[in-house]
């Protein structure tokens, strides 16, 4: 390895650690909550060394939500392979592990009041409907079974929420209500035909 | 009337008026997107009289949603002479009337990144959460059933917001959807009684 893929190969592990740093203190402060000089500050690094890797607090924020949602992405990604039942029930049940890892930054990431934090937030919601709409065929055109989706969402928001304030309700509890409240709210939705149901394991 | 009454009545109505204009600036521009200038100009008074009715913006703001949040008690209010299945039905109903109403100001209020309207929000869902709960009783006190009310309330936002977005589902439909839903999810949570659905409207 060359002197100068070395030196390369060291700072990127230094901006990986700034950022795991990064992001424990945006979940326990929020993104209001926290100041450069404060990150610089915590991490034991001069503010001039922390503006070297990061441009701005904005900046080290997106990097840190951006490596947080690509693990996530990687995680939940669906099995084609499966049917939508089955892809359905496991990337769910990634997700609340991911949760599970994490549950004060997670609470704190879905509750902040950061204009750019509820954005990013609408973009993944909205990314997330428009996958599982599809997944539906035909019935995902249907305008009620879009609002069951999107209603779903927000369904899973409030019940994770809750779920870690409490923690009193074991992960396969709280799937297995997620899955019959989605497969309820299709019925609901007067949706004909659906996920294939009888394939979501119990 | 004594003079004096009189002119108090005059008074109490410019802060009617003035209330109902702010009402309506803050829902087109948020609660941090409007300076007391914007809304004395908008309103057509000075900013001295509007610091008369109101001593800051967070006051006005307050007096604002607090008018908004009192009214939608007053038509919410669940006649406890009904069984628990149509009070529910009844109420949601009205909710869905009030939002109908003032769609883009309540858009605005639940997507706000306000941390005093968001703690405004997370105070009446605590307070919704604990008057459902309660009219369940006995499953009111499981945890899979406090998780999956929470959940309902975060399903009623998702889907009352694409509603709001599309205008494309009657209220009637929502309102059925959202009713069936919450059957379905005291079903998936376990719950062993529940709400008489066999009384709710279809």
């Amino acid at each position: 390895m060359s002197e100068r893929a070395y030196r390369r190969l060291q700072r990127d592990e230094r901006r990986e650690l700034l950022l795991a740093r990064a992001t424990e203190l945006f979940a326990q402060h929020g993104y209001d909550g926290l100041s450069m000089s404060q990150l610089a500050r915590e991490a034991q690094i001069s503010k001039a060394l922390l503006y070297h890797y990061f441009p701005s607090k904005r900046r080290l924020f997106e990097a840190a939500l951006e490596e947080g949602a690509a693990e996530l992405r990687q995680r939940t990604e669906p099995d084609p392979a499966r049917p939508p039942g089955e892809q359905l029930a496991m990337t769910l049940d990634a997700f609340l592990q991911w949760v599970q890892e994490r549950p004060a930054a997670y609470a704190t990431l879905l509750q902040s009041g950061s204009g750019e934090v509820r954005e990013i937030i609408t973009d993944v919601r909205a990314t997330t409907a428009a996958r599982i709409l599809s997944g539906l065929g035909a019935d995902g055109r249907r305008p009620a079974t879009r609002a069951a989706v999107h209603g779903w969402l927000g369904f899973l928001d409030g019940a994770t929420l809750d779920w870690i304030a409490h923690d009193d309700l074991s992960r396969e509890e709280l799937h297995g209500m997620l899955l019959g409240v989605f497969a309820g709210a299709l019925i609901a939705s007067g949706a004909s035909g659906g996920l294939p149901t009888q394939n979501l394991p119990a």
